[in-house]
């Protein structure tokens, strides 16, 4: 299963699509100059081929596993995290104050995601971490910061979150872990957490988790919760972990894929934990994480996706079926067609998932409110297309293999298990689409027709270049106007959310035939301008349907009763 | 994993939707009256709930695996044959000269497709055997048909398909196993077969296969292939199973679902064989099985729908999350549209498998041409659209579970993982739609045309009542008749061929529109009225982006080179 890090790709989308000279040209990135930026990329990508990639097969055929109570990773992951971790991989966003690189989020996500593609499984690890590190550097104190940034950023300890309990998954304000003051200004954590991704390994000196609890006094719901961060290992008095905290893996999940991720129960008996960030605010610090988290799961479905294109076309090129020029199925109409879509469709959401990525940097940059408002409008699209392309491509892989995609051996069918969990954990991406259409539009629409504006100026200004590419995009975008103008109007939310998600992707399948566009206008003539027009003229029409579901209403969807549901 | 066979689902369309009453009305099938299928569907649901249902898990959990070369299938799978065999379930439409029960193949369809749902995995042994008995049926000797045809329909024996070959998959002409004529009328067969589903178990007393193979005169490609029936142990004098054939399992695949099915590698060295049908005519012999089981296997992908509804249905009605008027999460907008789309679906694909067994068995009873043309025309369609509305249904399902659904505890992960392999066998969907565009289409597009008709003429009728659903139906019929007159007008096949699979899907699209609406005149102001809104409002709609790529040629997808695809 070998795996060539797309960097022309991502340098082409840097320099002419997403437009990060904006972001390389702020007083805050300005060391990101496209010599560093494809440096990085080239470093990282050697990375991903040589080290993670051969790792991939391990981590599904020797899942992580308990021994006797003792977390025991999959074969050569330690050496993976020990790779990611020397070549700085985890920190290259991080505050330069405690080690980190304080390089544009644009990058990270982009090596986030080539990490992805070679090895998901191993990939969630620094994921969870770089979520902890940018939690703790908003919200923690001083000495907090002093005492645990250095250790996560350069990957001696390792960091996860704990949000889930068993009958508070999406709903995360009914949790009921508790957390007690101690004297010494500590806490006493106690509680069950489930689905705690990376909740132990057997590679970093410490395992730190910020923990969601309610302090005595806090109220039911959301109101009511704190974060605090529990270490596997209190820090002794040099700062270096020392005695066992009360707290344990119970047991490891069984999952469809993943596996050499553990996935773990986690029990907290009266474990010390510190506050981080106010009373009571727990959801705020958290949010902080998750909104990163989720740009990252974003890309994992992306990586996910460019791994399966990879292999499929690899196998396309090689099987021998069928009387074809070249002998093999490559040159069938529907091989082609589905390779084609896949190479499309990762184009799109990749650009989605930089052009999030570049709203956050300006954001950090420049502290613009319009910024901050483009970024928090892509983050859901950047997650919940991401992942749905990414399953879909995996899904397509498998179909372009035949009866060899459902042989485990092949490959393809890992990329399917593994990627699946994406749509689902950082909020599945039904919260996504609801998040899209109440949260994200409490603007009245504003941040959205801003964006819809620019796209509009852009296929306005591709005209002469590509009359009718530049119509289509130009009338799709129209269309989606018309639909978030109708979306907002509505006064009961539940008639937004029965149209979240054709909503949520019809804006995805707009935001790629823009950045296709924008693609063909810099490479006329080239592969670029090519593979513009098969999305624009074959995949940008789903929006059609899209739109109308998008705009049902939910009335239809309560007129069956649950009796008429089950008959 | 509790099933409930939606057994008044059946009688519902059988009485209201696909027009049962015209088999019934036939001399052939004159005994198929109401109250004998309601008997019929009853009794076999009963089978499937109580006996096959229970098993679903153990063949997951214990997969069918070779011991010493003995395989042994999963805990209870023998069992579950005797059930299946005992009740009559294999030979429902087998001629009765042989035991058969002469049923009508809408019948068996929807008996096939409740045991799918049940247990996936034992279903097809059944399955296969009921092609071997068609085939042998309408191509053996009757020396053959007196020896065989009775253990086969008894449950005695089973029979497998053996076609594909390491470099023979969608290319079957490319097969290169070879029969000797041995000097007593008999063949020495010899060659390896893959992907052969229950190519043995330990529950029949035989195992009996169907090869392709080229005699020594045997042109290369298809025209060249002869099939032999080649048992396990040859027949004794008495007819019963005697010494062991020159054939061996040589080893089972690991897959990534449908583990208790076992998938094997077969080795015939010189094994003793009877032809079957002329020398020289083994596909036409060959297809007579394949069309039964690609209408049998698109109910596998609708049955494993089903299971995944039911499951994802009951999982929505006690998971508890969030503030809604019944605390569960069947209340929110987004759960609600899921399982509408899921509910809708099902009826949609069903409706039109069981319409194409109507017409199969309007052929058989009749011998009209447009019965025989109709049926040809649907068995495409009604394979890949059954299975890419069961893995769809099945990743909906999985969805519907959040976390809980990438746990394999939970069930909803299995049905993803076992029916995403329907897609591939027995012909994979791209290979339906090419058949749909090209072999169904040469005549001009006239029995495509008569249908559309058909379904116009119904809305016509269906205006005074549902004048919206009507003409949304209507128009959806006039814009496939626009692109199926597109289609046949081009000469160039590989622009049939790049819109094939979207042509496909919105064919069936407007099968479903036309049957949701046949549903609703028969239930006005009921469930099925409401259900039908939700499809035709917001599903139907797909079809607009469909037709789009389904004309938009080959062109562009070929624009791209290899060097450009993988870049």
């Amino acid at each position: 299963m070998s795996y060539r890090a797309p960097v022309q790709d991502y340098e082409f989308l840097f320099d002419n699509v997403v437009g990060f000279d904006r972001v390389a040209g702020t007083a805050r990135f300005d060391e990101a100059s496209p010599d560093m930026v494809s440096a990085i990329l080239t470093e990282a990508g050697k990375m991903c081929e040589e080290v993670m990639a051969p790792l991939q097969r391990n981590g599904d055929l020797h899942p992580a596993h308990l021994e006797n109570g003792v977390l025991r990773t999959s074969p050569g992951f330690a050496d993976g995290w020990r790779a990611i971790a020397e070549g700085g991989w985890i920190g290259m966003s991080a505050n330069p104050e405690y080690g980190g690189m304080g390089l544009p989020m644009t990058l990270t996500t982009s090596v986030n995601e080539m990490m992805s593609a070679a090895c998901l499984s191993l990939q969630l690890a620094p994921l969870m971490s770089q979520g902890q590190i940018e939690a703790l550097d908003h919200h923690a104190s001083d000495a907090i910061k002093d005492l645990y940034l250095p250790k996560l950023i350069s990957g001696e300890w390792a960091g996860t979150m704990n949000l889930t309990e068993p009958q508070a998954g999406s709903d995360v304000g009914a949790l009921s872990s508790k957390a007690e003051p101690n004297r010494d200004g500590t806490y006493a954590v106690t509680g069950q957490k489930i689905f705690i991704s990376w909740g132990d390994n057997d590679f970093a000196e410490n395992v730190c988790h910020l923990v969601l609890a309610r302090l005595p006094d806090g109220v039911p719901g959301t109101k009511g919760i704190s974060l605090f961060l529990v270490p596997k290992r209190l820090p002794d008095d040099n700062g270096n972990a020392g005695v066992a905290n009360s707290l344990k893996v119970v047991s490891l999940e069984h999952k469809m894929g993943l596996h050499g991720s553990p996935t773990c129960v986690m029990q907290y008996d009266g474990a010390t934990g510190w506050l981080v960030g106010e009373e009571h605010g727990g959801m705020a610090a958290m949010f902080t994480m998750m909104n990163n988290a989720r740009l990252g799961v974003g890309g994992q479905g992306i990586g996910a996706a460019e791994g399966a294109y990879q292999h499929a076309l690899a196998y396309a090129l090689e099987r021998k079926q069928g009387r074809t020029p070249s002998g093999t199925i490559i040159d069938h109409a529907d091989v082609r067609r589905m390779l084609t879509t896949m190479k499309a469709d990762l184009f799109a959401a990749r650009a989605i998932m930089l052009a999030c990525a570049v709203a956050i940097d300006m954001q950090t940059a420049t502290g613009d409110e319009e910024w901050a408002a483009r970024a928090a409008l892509l983050t859901p699209i950047a997650k919940a297309f991401g992942t749905d392309v990414g399953i879909e491509i995996a899904e397509t892989g498998v179909q372009v293999h035949g009866g060899m995609g459902f042989i485990e051996e092949t490959g393809a069918a890992q990329y399917y298990r593994d990627v699946r969990v994406t749509a689902i954990y950082e909020g599945t991406n039904g919260i996504q689409a609801m998040d899209l259409v109440a949260r994200k539009m409490m603007d009245g629409g504003e941040a959205a027709a801003r964006l819809l504006d620019e796209i509009e100026a852009h296929a306005e200004g591709a005209r002469g270049a590509f009359p009718e590419m530049a119509e289509a995009v130009w009338q799709a975008t129209e269309s989606l106007r018309e639909a978030t103008e109708w979306l907002v109007s509505q006064s009961d939310m539940n008639d937004r959310f029965a149209g979240a998600v054709p909503y949520l992707r019809a804006f995805a399948r707009v935001l790629g035939g823009h950045f296709h566009l924008a693609a063909a206008m810099a490479d006329q003539g080239g592969a670029r301008e090519k593979l513009a027009r098969c999305y624009i003229t074959r995949m940008l029409p789903e929006h059609l349907g899209l739109l109308v579901q998008a705009q049902a209403g939910a009335a239809d969807l309560y007129a069956l009763d649950t009796d008429e549901l089950s008959a």
